[in-house]
């Protein structure tokens, strides 16, 4: 039988998990908590005060108390944005697994963003991008089959895209087109990101393209907004000030 | 343990979600989708119905089942943002609603995107902002009182931002340093945006600069997931195409 300041914690713990309560948002004041939950000052006090020794809450003298801030990684997107790059930049250890791959005609909206006919053959690649061996993405990726006819087979043996790129004379490529949205994580999407149903995802979809503005790769990854933001590097540098 | 008919309205969100199924696109015929799935026709067609529900898809009698067309605003981020002409090149009024303003001291996160000393007096005003009288975004903005000491009336009377800035001397900013991240809104959040509570916000974050770098603004917006997406100009023409 848990007493009253275990069930107020747990309540609010599984608020702070679901999202309800925001990452940066203060929390009620303590006589709206004790309204709410219809329990007495010390309970609400004792339960502020064991989240805040697990690390949950920030209580700040005089402001209020606070859902601690997860340490999200600042994924920065730019036109030269590599995966592996931008993790090391953070301190972190990139990593990543094939799920699988496969040769499918492509669908139109690929075929578009690729400038391919409809229904042509694309290496179609599902992957999953880990941060210090924790999931932070699902990417799925379309390359021509024509253009890159190994790509699929170099992918399953775990090369590297831009290495793949370079064998095919693409020393240099950039990116074009990036859309970001986000929405609820499908149940499957949860899973393969070891993250909690109702929490969100951020959907990046891009086009990278050669020197000469053409499309060599399509692709969509849905990334844990629990564990990341993006920054942009929209010109830090205005004339002037070279 | 999910039924049939809930894995296969998961799968389709899936497919419709990563653009395997494209906005507009025909479904394959229920019969199709049986065999496919290797499921009954009354699982598909109650999957079906829960998707068109969620406005995900659109049956037409007669003519078969549309992936419905999302009517996402493309908002897009460049170093030269400007709300309102975003809107008007997207085809959508742009309109808006100040909420509240007030002089409060800089908490110490404002004080350093905006490089002035903590606790100096700042305007701080949060607005809403419309898209065909639709709300889109809830923005919280912090300026220096010191060196905008009628902004926070001027706001209050409907002038913009860019007018404002104007009559300080500068003719032209640009935007530094965003950052994008998705949560679950708030029940505030969700109120004012009028939309889902189950839904995410996309949440922006920038620091506007003028033309010699200095910060003269720093914002946070708080968008609808459901009806916003962005676009970043991430360059599309790389050297070599001018």
């Amino acid at each position: 039988m848990q007493t009253n300041w275990q069930m107020i914690r747990d309540r609010l713990a599984e608020g702070i998990m679901r999202g309800e309560y925001a990452p940066g948002q203060r929390l009620p004041t303590e006589p709206e908590l004790c309204r709410h939950f219809g329990i007495g000052r010390h309970s609400v006090r004792r339960a502020i005060e064991a989240l805040a020794v697990e690390g949950k809450l920030r209580v700040e003298q005089g402001r209020g108390t606070f859902v601690e801030t997860a340490p999200l990684i600042d994924y920065q997107i730019g036109r030269r944005t590599r995966f592996r790059q931008n993790l090391r930049d953070q301190g972190v250890a990139p990593g990543g697994d094939l799920i699988e791959a496969g040769l499918v005609p492509a669908p139109a909206a690929i075929a578009r963003a690729l400038d391919l006919p409809e229904g042509a053959p694309v290496h179609r690649v599902l992957t999953r991008g880990l941060a210090d061996d924790v999931p932070i993405n699902i990417g799925l990726s379309w390359h021509s089959a024509d253009r890159f006819a190994d790509f699929g087979s170099r992918r399953r043996q775990g090369e590297k895209v831009t290495d793949i790129y370079r064998t095919h004379g693409i020393a240099d490529y950039f990116r074009r087109s990036t859309s970001i949205l986000a929405r609820r994580a499908s149940p499957d999407e949860a899973r393969l990101l070891a993250q909690h149903p109702a929490l969100p995802v951020l959907v990046v979809q891009k086009t990278d393209v050669d020197v000469e503005g053409r499309p060599i790769g399509h692709s969509q990854g849905v990334w844990s907004a629990e564990r990341v933001q993006f920054t942009l590097d929209t010109d830090p540098s205005p004339p002037g000030t070279g």
